[in-house]
């Protein structure tokens, strides 16, 4: 169970108001990598998690990431606020407003006319969040790698933003959230490696044929260098694409069996849609063709 | 460039129709860790890439990838095809056909009624695809990690897809793509790992105060023993929660400036919407309530 | 900022393994009336409100909402535990976790192979959750309107759950969820009505012409009775089609100002375009149409 | 069934072309607040409704929005209409055509290069209508606590619009689609409380234990004083932290009855993925750490 | 501006309650293909219509098809009203409507629990109406052609909804949905083919020198018989790879011009995040490895 | 299986970078008539098709298209590729690097920000690809159609695209990705016409009594003359919207039979839902008008 207090996890100071500073902070706060998606990431597997540790620590990150929801949303907040007084309350001269919000530097229209200057579960072009960011499977030794690359995009989206904007509160809070990112990165990473036989994931082993195989399938110039991804040393490269092709040694081509019934029916719907290939037939781009695509076409314009 | 080629990379013997089934494997033909998000994955990746071995790495995996979402959607198709010619020729009595494509163990009516059995880009409950799958950021410290979970994560689905058929083709080729991930795991960690100082992702270095912080957010019963990630031989472990209120040493309250015109427009907006604390107005649920909610809320029943 | 403890707001004792129940559960998990929607709704309002007892209010019942989306998980988890190790295991013979996935009274694929029986942020067919959910705009007499509506339906959904099971702990929590519901809707009720001149909402009033005008549309047999709704005494009801038609006085056309450039791109965007209505076209239906079809357009069947 | 005609129910007049503005007003056309959500939101509830006037109010109502969609498409297709004529007849030389997009006050980009000018049902954004937008579910009393939640919002997205526009034809049109939200929003309210017993909502009773206690879950300063909706007077506050966990009497954790085969699953799954406490492992952030984080960690920078 | 009347365009006999099929017939209401989908392309088209025909037969269509809407909306509804009724009242035994909402033949159980019985906006599978699904762009001798496939798919899913029933009653107004289809499309096609000059759409003509080249870039066995779509009498077929490679006789390498400052912070990237290719890293992976892991890439199995 | 070659089909040559125009061009690359859509919607029918000459030409188009996806992959990344450097290096001043990407003509701060300067699959508006563009059913000689229309709105958006930039690289490229949508069109016109009896599509026969009907729904000033597309010589023309009603000589009225339970349970809820339509209501929006809304209304104001 959860409770609150009135306090942040980290004090917001924003110098002005800023409405399209705002709008890219909303980044992080319903964007892809940013803080509901950590929340709710962590939470949903804290939930199913059997090893009570790592419960716990899915608990405490979680629960670290919604006090940072907060605190995101406190800054896109206060970048708005003064902003969302005036539109509510109708004080500038039309054009005025409308140059407010749809001017250079600020694209915040939406934030402003459809959310009123709240903080919207969007990111900053207005896509609204889903939960098809979240990529749990319930599988520790998957989930927690997919737990430290998402620390790791989110530690980068921060720097970014750190990077537009001089407002020394603003950039002071963003440091400190991209700082925990690293933190977490850390805990996770020691989470994945107390477990032993972590990879490969799951429990079914690959088959030996094919697991140190490099298929080198883009060719051409310029060729580069091999790298330690496809060093021979470690893996088998096949490099002619008639060796990739039916490695299991068979035709290549898909088969099924099917019962009489169902192959009749197959060839009856073959036999109604087949195309004629002998066929010259007019089409209806010919109908209606300019003269210098009839031309082209090899066909008389259309007259009328 | 792309070529193609009409073989396919793992051949295909699927034993007899089962639209059921072949739902089931649309998971990995249009779902999240399917075979269209690591192709599109990787291939976008390659475009972006300065590094050229990795570039011509992430060619060579996307391009395989592609050639995996051809074999898998060839699995859906062979289990769909007797199904798929029974519905467009209505060769069944109506009530049959419902059965068939609504009956237990089969939930493949969408399929069926609007995708005319082919192989749809959609997860096995019908979900079209989303590029918001994909959490590809432009930064290969954490876009290899990223692609590291993406395999592993596909390893699993393929590991559940293979526990839930008995048919040893499709057995078969699964398996073959359930290594091939393996594999690729294997080149992208090499790949993240000759990387110097990939750790932190990105440029900017943390606030030292807090990257070695662990906040224990969760408490209460049961207490686990801690673990790797929260030892006190590498975390600093703050459990008092009043600690992790406004760790900068502020207020812990969010603070913007604002013009005069704006503090005139918010205190307007504030004013325009108070609540009257020392109200206790009548509400629209007590104008309707039933007589024992009227009872709970002290109000009298509504008469009419 | 948040703190969580490791007791559930109310335990949750489940009977018995059941993944089909599991998934109707995650309508109130994931879905559009379920606890997520419900914490963040009122968590991102809270943020944003200017009045300090609704701030605190929104507070409060967005971190029981939060605890109930613990509770609710909790739910989906203990009803799919056993499933989920069975399936995470591989120890069930294929055809038989086929069967036992896709089998009658149970649909629950999705939540075992995409999301390996954690609970995952979707509905209970699978749709991710999405922000689009939420309809906050940040204007509290519209916005607790909302949140009514929002406990309203959310009531409903736990009422249709709780017909749904007769496992009695699930029923239990259920109803304690649901009873919440009814507690936080008195609560934004009472909210509401201490905002004096909460309607209209907002500040600009209606044209008085057009305020109290019901127009009759709908029109033809059954005629019901008229209702509070459209009664003559509170509504000036138009029933003249004609009379709907232009209310204003005008021609009821649109119209536009536009430069004379303007005015000549449009032009000749209007005759590359135009239709010639004298014509009469052979199209490509009728170059490809069935005798019967060619006999119903009166032109000769296509000969090859 | 429905029927057409040309004339709209409030005349057009735009005084000059304005894309910029033009994007704006899509708020209300393809938006969540807007028209299409409002038709179809009535007229799916009056295909369902039981009830003969109500039923009748809501086709009236779904009707007149159908006409709305349609005024609000002429406002955005005449501010649109001189800007789509050029880019479609290519009359701009590109530098021009390009500023003329994506300049200041302007991002109409999307609008004019994807659709052509013409309407799009997608919000200011570019943001497809969804039918997630809709929260119809069935059960009158609840469905018109949400039509009234939802003219609430729609007036006050008029509003902001109103605000943002000086062009006195396009402020008209505006305020008479704005008024009608609030007769719509009267008339929901008259057939809400013509029913009786109307909450709670549906058939089932809260729990009584339960139906009044406020939990005070938000704590800290401000405290702000109590409002009426956590009034003592009407609710039982409980503002003990301890006394909120486990309101049932209960432990507060969850449990599920298992076949002794699903223990062992769920055990066998448990021991496979167990992290080991007393590890102390080498982690892969620690393999590429930078020598900054490497001296954080406690761990020797690598050497290559 | 839109009237309505009570008496549907056809008279919908529904034999009795069956949820499962009402789900299947959503696929004409709220999916892809559906009533929905055709009334508000045809309704938008109409608005940005310049030829005062057109504009009259758009605004026909969209008419009928909003009134065909409402025909499959009351088919939906008739197959649920009983379930609705029963799930509602909460009349059956807790086992019993489990069973009936989601037993063999009937998925029913998002329609019934979060939708009460009503007809939603989704699609079959429940996957909510997204505008994603129309691809008007504003340019009529485009917008037609797509009408005329929207058309064709309607007209095939109604076939096939048609073969999934034998209530003689659903069937028949099926029928009368399913050849409106072919009237409309009639009707598209005479509106496409009244335009002169209607191939290429727009107004740029094509590079003569790729307006008829055919890249074979599909090969290998079995290679079909060429056909009027690759008929060398049409089209100049490409068939050698290398051919096929920069076709504007460059180099087929992308490149870009840089500031100074641009080039130095690109190279600036490109050293940060430079994969070494002479290293052999240990990665992550193998830190992890099971024993036949580490064994297959050649390293130490961990010991701990 | 797909081979890849470093090559592109076309050289792409960018002058300089623009991060503003790379953004208009992801319309091609990640939106709904973009590369993606056009590639994947030829690949899952070319997996499906029976007919193995259009199977093969549907694997020719396909594989094009990717290399297409490719082409203005590049185009996108070396438009950005300046900024993307600068970002992610944090060498600008932070208010010019926020000027840089909000500013004038340049709304690319998601593709900055969120996506670090590399081509997301996302439109212009930043909105994620999805598989609903696509609409494949199954049947050839809809599917046709549909690749038909595609082809045309694709060559559409490239047309203003070229309109949109002066860059001679650039428009050279899009002038070669726009000319092979025409010879695209051209192959897939066809094909189709090469399947006699191609329409309608399908199988079922369309009702004789409806297949050439016009329904002349739109009635009011301007009345347009008649076109091809409702000409009596090929259209019976139905005006009178009284005949339009119930077609089918019924009452127009749906009707379903139910058993007695549902009877009751139907009804028990009807009563239960039931408005009193003699009733004359308080309403919640009376408890709070404003003066003039309850003059309006008739009430007396609200006194506290």
């Amino acid at each position: 169970m959860f409770a609150h207090n009135k306090r942040l996890q980290y004090t917001v100071r924003v110098r002005e108001t800023n409405p399209g500073l705002a709008n890219l902070m909303l980044e992080q706060f319903g964007g892809p990598q940013g803080e509901l998606a950590a929340a709710t990431r962590y939470f949903t597997q804290a939930i199913a998690e059997e090893d009570p540790g790592r419960k716990d620590m899915l608990f405490d990150i979680a629960t670290e990431e919604l006090s940072h929801l907060e605190v995101i949303g406190n800054i896109v907040l206060m970048l708005n606020r003064g902003a969302k007084g005036r539109l509510a309350e109708g004080v500038d001269a039309e054009g005025d407003m409308y140059r407010r919000i749809t001017g250079a530097g600020n694209d915040s229209h939406i934030t402003q006319v459809l959310y009123g200057g709240g903080p919207p579960l969007t990111n900053s072009g207005g896509v609204p969040w889903t939960a098809a960011y979240i990529d749990t499977i319930g599988e520790p030794t998957a989930d927690l790698r997919s737990n430290i690359a998402a620390e790791a995009r989110a530690k980068i989206v921060y720097e970014r933003l750190i990077n537009c904007t001089d407002d020394p509160g603003v950039k002071d809070a963003l440091t400190f959230l991209m700082t925990r990112e690293v933190a977490h990165q850390k805990s996770f990473e020691k989470a994945l490696y107390s477990i032993e036989n972590n990879f490969p994931p799951g429990k079914l082993p690959g088959d030996p044929r094919f697991t140190s195989v490099y298929f080198n399938l883009s060719q051409g110039e310029p060729v580069p260098a091999p790298g330690p991804w496809n060093d021979p040393a470690h893996f088998e490269v096949v490099s002619d694409f008639e060796q990739s092709l039916a490695v299991d040694g068979g035709t290549g081509l898909p088969s099924c069996g099917m019962t009489p019934e169902e192959v009749t029916a197959v060839s009856a719907m073959a036999v109604r849609t087949a195309s004629n290939p002998q066929s010259d037939p007019t089409t209806g781009a010919e109908l209606g063709a300019t003269p210098q695509a009839a031309a082209e076409m090899g066909v008389a314009p259309t007259t009328r």
